[in-house]
Order: structure tokens, then sequence, then C-alpha cells
């Protein structure tokens, strides 16, 4: 998605080989034209998957998916980070570790939006070592619903959560991938050509 | 605004005198058609505020937000409720006391975000005893920046939020007004005629 990589070109901050910090566009500053534009383009990749709910993770999954959603003609869900105290019991729970926090949270989803027959889009902002996607996909598959595939902002190709997730057969449409952030440089996949 | 107010009374739930859980179309699962009403709900009563950035903390705040900020033309930043380790010091920090979660979080935004000339529309879920507002001008303030006014989703109007900021001077748009919650029944304002 041109526009995407374009922001991040421009805007995104190559913090280290791994880090990538969009912050001006993406999870702090947004940009809502262009997270418009991107749920519009989840809904047209997966429009023909009979998609019954688009399920993202707080706080940046939320921006990029509600138009996705929103053109889905389905309810949007984001999983908690945390249990609040006005959550009752009635909840799926999954870990997911974070790499750049360097912490475990509980990710919960309560049993009131996810049934049996529903096939599940998953957005998030990020897919690095899959850690968010795997709590995810175990919550969906608590619900015994299924996942229709996965909306990605930004992929870090050069991490396995990618590999991981096409291996266990799940469908991966990410808007822009990252082939290497070595020397301060974003390097697009299917830039490769051009910039060796 | 009828739309929510509906929701409101259809798919809220009173938990008690003080606590309306709206997770099933605001918090948790998002309701997206209702979320882009009240962004432009907001972005017309602000129009001709020359309203230059779109201030909210995440979580919550980012749904009904895009569309205000998207449709005033201006970015949209969300306050983080932690600080991030890929955030640097370059940040305004306050402090915000959630009777909800009985925890004190810092909420932090970039100083490459909020500038001296700014002119910012606060936009938030819940109003209730002005907590998140407080931490929120804070942070305006420490910028130099202004607030232009609040765009409230729902105001518990029994607690002094509003009060506090309309005796400060803040011109405050709360789409839904909630007088009481006692006896399980939601009571708005402007209703208080036909429910006496």
């Amino acid at each position: 998605m041109q526009l995407l990589k374009e922001a991040i070109r421009e805007k995104g901050n190559v913090l280290s080989n791994d880090v990538l910090k969009v912050d001006h566009f993406l999870n702090h500053q947004v940009d809502t034209n262009l997270m418009i534009a991107i749920g519009l383009e989840f809904a047209k990749r997966f429009e023909n998957e009979k998609i019954t709910k688009v399920l993202t993770i707080e706080s940046s999954g939320i921006a990029p998916s509600l138009m996705a959603a929103n053109k889905l003609d389905v309810p949007l869900i984001f999983a908690r980070k945390k249990k609040s105290l006005t959550m009752n019991n009635n909840v799926f729970v999954s870990q997911v570790y974070s790499f750049t926090k360097r912490e475990t949270n509980d990710i919960t989803v309560s049993k009131d939006f996810l049934q049996e027959n529903d096939r599940v889009l998953i957005i998030d902002d990020f897919l690095a070592n899959g850690q968010a996607a795997k709590g995810l996909i175990d919550i969906v598959k608590q619900a015994k619903a299924e996942v229709a595939g996965f909306g990605i902002v930004i992929e870090k190709s050069f991490q396995d959560g990618r590999e991981q997730l096409i291996d266990a057969g799940y469908r991966v449409e990410s808007l822009a991938r990252i082939h290497s952030l070595e020397n301060g440089q974003v390097h697009f996949v299917d830039e490769l050509a051009k910039t060796n």
C-alpha cells in the first residue's frame, strides 16, 4: 500500500535494527486519512471471506480497524490488555508477551462478543514475532469461532510472525512488509530489487 | 444525541447507581456507525472553534475521536496511559486517578505533537469526576497550548466533572447527559420531565 509506505519512509523513525517508531501517524499521533484508507483496504481484501467480526487489540489496533469493520458491516471488538474491575468473569483470557514493553499482559474478550459461528478478521498494527496474534487466535479458538485471516498494518518480515501464521494455515494480508531496518534505513520486501 | 441515547438505553448495563457499562457498543465491542456519527457530531459542534488538534486518551477515546479529527482535518493524538520503553523522555506527563480501576496512571503525550499555538479539542468517552479531563488540561497547559473545549460521549451529570470544567471556563459538549442511574434505570438530563 503506497500511501502507507510513504508515511513509513517520511515519518517513521528507525530506532534500531528491530524497532521502527511510527508514533507520528499510527500509534500516538494518528493520521486519520491514512487510517481510513487502511481500514477500507482491509475490508476490500477480505470482502469475500464472510467475516462476521473484526477483532483487534487495544490501543493501536483500534484506529486502523474502525473503517474495516464499518465497511464489512460487522462489529469491531478490541481485546483489553488488562482485566478491568467492571469486567466480570465472563471472559476469554490469553497471555501476550510484549518484547517492546518486556512484560506479559493478559488479554481478555468478553464471552458476549464472540460466538461459535463467527468468522473473525484479526487486525493489528504490527506483526513481528506473532505473540499478539497467537493470543488473539487462542481467544477465537476458546470461543470455538474461526480465524478468517489477519490484516496487518506493518509486518516486520525479518521476524518469524508471518511464517508462523502462514505455516498454521492462516491468510495474512500485510499492507507494508519490512525486509530490514538496518543502518537506519527502511527496506520493504517488494522493493528489494531497487534497494540492492 | 438520539442515536446514542437509544444505544445507552438498549445496550447499556447499569451495574450500580454510579456505574454504567457500555461495552456492547463503546469500549469493548464497538458500534462503528455510532462512533462515526459521534465523531461527526463533535466536528460539527466545534467547527467554528479553529481547532488544530484533537486530543483523547487511550483506549476508549480513540473510536469516537477518529472521525471528529478527520472531519476537522486535524491530527488526532491519543495520550498514552503508561510510558512505553520506545517513548523517549521528550514527553509531557500528568497523573490521572481512575475511580473505576482504583489506580493512578501516568498519562503522557510526546512534545512533538502539541505546540504553543495549538487549539485543542479534548474528546473522551466519559466525564464523571473530571480526573481524566484534569490530566489532559494539565498536558495542554504544559505545552502552552489552549483547550478549545471538551467533547464528551457520556456525561454522568450526577458527578461534578462537568461543573468543574464549566467553572474553569471551558466549553463542554456532552452527547448524552445522565441525570441518574438509580434503581437500574438510566435517566437523561433532558428527559427529566418525562421520567418524573
